[in-house]
């Protein structure tokens, strides 16, 4: 392929409430409020040098709006443009100036039907890795990946990996022999994206980058005792896919973030992907404890580009294992 | 009182197979085995000085034969059988060379029938605390408290208080303004002996002091990574009651131990011992985190000192509240 | 003995610039402030239940006003006064109301010149430990211990051991057979007050108990990005004596303070005090690090408390070994 | 360029006595050992796949043989050695079996003299990341960088940079504008290799992967107690350039290693490089503590893989700054 994708590198989130959402993602996960307005807060975590990776938009009711991927240049822009075009997908630029502190963006629906947005370019900021001072709640650092439910995994896993050009590092196979979900990365991690299987085309969650295990304990014992105890969904705990420490939380809106700390390098191509059995009870979460079921179950809709409304859901096409050694 | 008793200080568990439980106490979380014979093995923790706080002892059938306490001398020995002829409790000395490394003991019951060990020699060992090319596992240190189900916890917390000067530096009330359980010093800390209403008397753990949290995470690591998943049976988790961090696990017999670490002093005497309201969803575990039913209804029977058989079991005076938030 | 001195439990500094020590302390190290009026700022450790451990009262010159223990109860403050008398020292009673948020205390000098006061009631405050929102910096616990330096240490021992009623954990002792530096307990961990030979009576330093390792690696950092690099004395690493894991730093004042992590329960009246030779290359700062010059010439001057003037030095009994073992 | 360089993966030393070697290294450091001859110890990490990262190779006198890079496939080894003819330098294939679970490597040396090689295929063997139940010592994860000392160090980061498709991550500058010192990656964190201004070509130290900030501090807690304290040469602490938290370690022949903890993601072609300044205080090792003057004077001569003799030495072009704030 003649493009270049680096990593997943910032999400649209639609939230009904910036003053619920602000104490939560800057009071209690401590991460960066760049900049807002009336209608958006960007956020960012200490390590990044770019102005965001979250951008919180008010509006009416919760959905994604997008999932953002950086490219190397802009060329590889114009090349992504051609190949959708070529796939048979609709593409939409968004000029530099449309939206706040980024150049030109391609929209584009993935063939999950996920809304997507590649760019190249961000506006730089400080960077604030070595502002100790400025540490608080989880001392969030970057975001990490996107984690979302499609109908067709096995589909959506060929196209990143064939079309796309992403590697898988770790996957999850059904009794018959099918690819159950699937981490698939650019960057030299375990994931830029997984895709399991579920009604979707939906996110799951987006994980941030934190420095150590402690971190994620402390952010537990901060949102307990600030009263976001029922916000702890999952965790901490070990997963065994990725060997990342993990804890998930559900935002005021219901979004899912996991805080995920730990993984490993991912750089050398002849690393071959790890494969977990979905039935074999010893693959599940590495510590053994159970997902709840809100877990499983619940995941945030898309919106169409096209449309501007929400996506309508396909059910799995595989069947419902409740996942609960799926990160 | 004219006895000064020091601390929680071993127990002497029945096991039913020695190098299974040597394969989950030495290998997997890092006790020192001082010494073992046939039909016995002595374990301690990197911090103490002396032979041991552990006793397993090859039996039929897992029962707990005794949980012992320190006391500061042998004058403290004699006036505790004085103490407890004059209560009308029987008493039974068990002489110097009877059991291994340890001088004289007395036996007893307290008042809710457990059965209870004090002495004022052990033989001292070497101190490992700084043999750091010696800690595996857990990073073991030292034994901190028994927890027992009783039935009638505001007569054992009495007895505990003012009897045997004890101090309460935390409790659960009911809603009718009983004490449902109850966190009992006489070391610095949060407890050396804490109660709770239920079926009894049965042990329901020991607790151990590990360094930091991060221990408690590498156990559950090196736990499932030789097998052990199963016997992780609550946490790793902050606890609200005592501050600590903490993990449950069951060995291979069942018994349950707890890890803890980083409660907090106790050293003054006008602390006001804090007060759990028993339906406050917010005292739960801190993080909020139900415990398993398990938890909750399992706990090991003991050993009557007069007839070498199991106690008989009384049910617990209060309602049966499903405790999340004891510890 | 007819008295109970419970622990290490306050300090006056004199301090020429409340607002730079407010941003040391406060905004650096995280302690809570209590309370402060134009001459005084009050704090306390996230542990703490009474109202603070630390005064800093705005004064021309930085001196030690006072170094204070709490008591279990007012008869026992009488019974001191009534001993210290009997021993030859002159006693001051301050009123209650005459300081504030403290009961009646106790002036006395000890027998090597240092400035004392005790003190049975403080008035109690919220405690915050399980406030994770507030903590920030160090994550502040409590006062732990004094640190001085005396001419005699072997008279200042006897006295604290003899007539104090406190109980050694370890000593350094010269070829010559000499105590060398003693710490000395009361609560039940390595020390309430340590004295080591030297140009006396000074205060060394004051010890801060933190809840881990990485709260003082995290402290560097904080103090680091605010500027404070050059305030990182010593450390951090792990002490030989003690086992903690300590960092010395200097306030703005020059006064030294420590934190300090992790050392080991005391309560065992059969626990023989542990002994390091003075010369005994091995027995230094457990990794080896030496300690720099600094560390070990200066230290801070007390004020008389008959006079209220600093009090006249007296040169080290012994020879002056540079302590880089000492802590 | 039509060739890619994955990643440093490996390096050989010889050393004087492989049991002094594999008590430092395995017995302490927790180093896995695959495998050994009479002539050869292999170690690797816990995460690492594939045979070795350090050969440790029986010889007479301490020199480093060769610094091993990992490429994407055979086809890039063939351009490399290409490209190498083509700038005029001389070439040698190591056929696969000649060295021990490895493929056919490429000998050259760089332009400072460094003695490198290039191999695409190393022999698989099992990940032990998840074998917890085998984390001792410092719990190796792997290698991660070399740090170099050249005469050139313009030169080199150009020949790097420009032939060989490294990127720059963070440089010092001196006063009059001459790169000092530049730290140069392929894989996406701080750097593969790192050059500093000084006598050279010599290795200054190969860095090792650790996962957390504890380990490290773990590691010198089990050195000290193993008899090892005079092996810890510097740190722990953490580096202002990359951030991260170091240690370094002197092996019994003197050469060092340096434990390394979480630096930062370096994806982005859009990052700039961190510039440093060599006369700014403040720029030193992030808490202002200095290098003792071994690590800055000392360093492991090369062998030249022409005659099989130590590689002469030339100054360092740049004035002598001892640099406190070089990692």
């Amino acid at each position: 392929m003649d493009f270049n994708i680096i990593r997943c590198a910032r999400a649209i989130l639609h939230v009904t409430d910036l003053e619920a959402s602000r104490k939560f993602y800057v009071d209690a996960l401590g991460f960066i409020e760049t900049e807002s307005d009336d209608g958006h807060i960007y956020l960012r975590g200490l390590e990044e040098h770019t102005h965001h990776s979250l951008v919180l938009k008010k509006a009416d009711q919760p959905n994604v709006e997008v999932l953002g991927y950086k490219v190397a240049s802009e060329k590889d822009l114009e090349a992504l443009a051609v190949f959708f075009e070529n796939e048979g997908h609709s593409t939409k630029w968004v000029e530099k100036g449309e939206q706040h502190a980024i150049g030109r963006t391609l929209r584009v629906h993935d063939n999950s039907g996920l809304p997507l947005e590649f760019f190249a370019e961000m506006e730089p900021v400080e960077r604030l890795l070595q502002r100790y001072d400025l540490y608080t709640g989880s001392r969030m650092q970057r975001i990490d990946h996107f984690n979302c439910m499609v109908p067709d995994v096995e589909e959506t896993y060929a196209f990143y990996r064939d079309k796309l050009g992403f590697a898988c590092s770790e996957y999850t196979e059904t009794e018959e022999g099918n690819v159950w979900a699937a981490w698939l990365h650019r960057k030299q991690n375990v994931h830029d994206v997984a895709f399991m299987n579920g009604k979707g085309p939906r996110l799951h969650h987006i994980g941030f980058w934190l420095p150590d295990q402690l971190s994620l304990i402390h952010t537990c014992d901060v949102l307990a005792s600030m009263g976001y105890g029922e916000n702890l969904e999952r965790g901490p705990g070990r997963h065994g896919l990725s060997n990342a420490f993990f804890l998930y939380l559900r935002d005021p809106d219901g979004y899912r973030i996991e805080l995920y700390s730990g993984d490993y390098l991912t750089s050398d191509p002849d690393f071959k992907p790890i494969k977990w059995d979905i039935n074999d009870p010893m693959r599940q979460t590495f510590w053994g404890h159970a997902a709840p079921d809100s877990w499983f179950n619940e995941a945030s809709k898309v919106v169409d580009m096209d449309t501007g409304k929400e996506k309508d859901l396909t059910a799995g096409k595989l069947k419902q294992h409740k996942p609960t050694f799926v990160i």
